[in-house]
């Protein structure tokens, strides 16, 4: 039904004309098994427009459950022309399935929350939603259902769910001295591309186009390291964990606060983007602050007793993966940098706060 | 930390000094045991400050998920005053922990997602998780977190979750021909207090001042009515269910259309509440329209085989509750209303559709 002139449909009409079709696939006979047989089914999902999913669970497991809003078109590179729809909602489910993955869990579950202005046309509102199932395509999980509705502007939240093994999932607070402080990959980038896009101007030098896509593609494309976290827990050697998306510095400070430890953190250690060590030099930035600070990047933060990295890292090598062991964990309760010339500070880097 | 002059503090502050000491006390060793003894525990609340919350698991049962994204500061009885921030906050909880009661479920927890201005005070941000909190009390299951940030305005999204008996969950799409359309309690309460306080003038007819509070309470305290839903799903007996959160006609069209069955409703046996009646005749408003329309009440409509009307009724009346039989499914699959006078017409009352 079309409720004004620019061929935006009610909210009952885009439930089933839109998002049932675009869900239905991903939700018949949707199923997943932890490593003990325990299983989750999906037994109502979008397409039985009902007010609640429903999952049959079976066998002793832990549930997850986190949500994220997300800033969505209030993000300064959405604002500046270099995402689109499709992006924000792809980013939105990934955003979501990352605390899933940084719990070692199997996502089982996306909601999405959408309000748009009741002006939205039909296929912008189809294109946020194409975003939101590729991203839950990729990690093989399913949207099932939430809550659509008009608001003053596009409102984009979420929450995920997921399920792991009993006694398996990963939180801040087991960290212990002597620990090593481990990162699943290079950090800052998110922060280079806002650096570099949100100053760029005429004139200003600039990076070759596909350095361009790629940086973009930080924001574009984030991935949940749903894989990553799946080692991580049922290696059960894991300590802590938590991904990066307040930052390093903050995954950092977040674990040593909750595990009641410090950490002396190797400049030399830390993995480094080539693009980040390029944006830092081109902006004349601290490249260590800009890999330390509240870039938001996905990776998983972690710890793990010395004896058990290489086991671990040989369980990575089996799945095509890896980490980096950047730190080591200290009863003193202090988070600090070690720079490469030995000397000893603070963390450098912007902090963690949610900006507006 | 003070960030403006008006004593509004960042989010790590607000998570560690706000929400962690006020819902620590509902997190403390919470558990939940189903009919059969299945059961959830949960691990860790907002207070272990994770990615995400965890519930251990066991035994099969059905986990339901539901989100639900209030206009609170745009609801007009809030603009007007009539609403406060406390009573957004516990309208947010309990209008999510409505669609935990409609599938019959225990609920379990809910997420609740705060984005709010900068220049916010502490003091109005406690107040909404004040209201969440006596919300979750209410229902006795605990809010494990969610996303707290900021915004223009005062935004408030969150989910909830529940579990249910193996095969208990109630559903929109079960109802049969012949089988006794239900309801809970009376319907158009919260819509006759828009109609009332949104149109009141000075020199305009008022009703008392115990009245208005209780007009207004549909809106101040709705409640989710988990323990009806709950009779509802033990009993075995009920083939469809819905709360009648999109106003009661949307209800029964919507398990009309999942069910593939049609309604007749009878007119004489919707349960009227005198103020309905009273703010219907104050305004000239067809009474049986807004008994019918798209009022925001939280009662349950579910139908039920008619040999199970007796003893449904005797398991609502073992807990002190009560239900209405208000018409019959129908294999003609049209929707109707049978007036008092016979004459059979479609359903009045306005449709539901969000409002901006």
């Amino acid at each position: 039904m079309t409720v004004n002139g620019e061929g935006s449909s009610d909210e009952p009409t885009r439930l089933a004309d839109i998002i049932t079709p675009l869900f239905a696939d991903q939700a018949a006979g949707w199923s997943a098994q932890l490593s003990g047989g325990e299983k989750v089914e999906l037994l109502a999902g979008v397409n039985a427009q009902d007010d609640c999913a429903i999952f049959r669970i079976e066998g002793e497991q832990e549930l997850v459950l986190g949500s994220d809003y997300v800033r969505g078109s209030k993000f300064r590179l959405y604002e500046l022309g270099y995402l689109d729809d499709y992006d924000v909602g792809y980013y939105l489910a990934m955003a979501n399935f990352s605390d899933i993955a940084a719990m070692g869990a199997v996502p089982i579950a996306l909601l999405s929350v959408i309000r748009y202005p009741r002006a939205m046309p039909d296929e912008v509102f189809r294109t946020v939603l194409e975003g939101i199932r590729a991203a839950c395509d990729e990690v093989g999980a399913p949207n099932v259902g939430g809550d659509i509705g008009t608001a003053e502007r596009l409102i984009l939240s979420a929450s995920a769910v997921g399920v792991v093994e009993s006694g398996a999932s990963l939180r801040r607070s087991g960290a212990r001295p002597g620990d090593r402080l481990c990162v699943t990959g290079a950090t800052g980038v998110a922060a280079a591309a806002q650096k570099y896009f949100g100053t760029l101007d005429a004139d200003g030098t600039r990076i070759s186009a596909s350095k361009e896509e790629h940086l973009l593609n930080a924001w574009k494309r984030p991935q949940a390291l749903v894989r990553h976290g799946r080692c991580l827990s049922t290696s059960r050697m894991v300590t802590s964990c938590q991904d990066s998306s307040d930052g390093l510095k903050a995954g950092v400070q977040s674990i040593a606060a909750q595990s009641d430890v410090g950490f002396v953190v190797d400049e030399d250690s830390l993995p480094v983007a080539d693009l980040v060590a390029e944006i830092a030099e081109l902006s004349g930035t601290d490249r260590t602050g800009l890999i330390l600070g509240d870039s938001v990047d996905f990776q998983l933060v972690f710890t793990v007793p010395p004896e058990h990295v290489p086991p671990l890292r040989g369980i990575f090598a089996a799945n095509d993966l890896s980490f980096a062991e950047i730190g080591e964990a200290t009863a003193a309760r202090e988070v600090v940098l070690r720079r490469k010339n030995g000397e000893v500070e603070d963390l450098p880097g912007v902090p963690w706060r949610h900006s507006s």
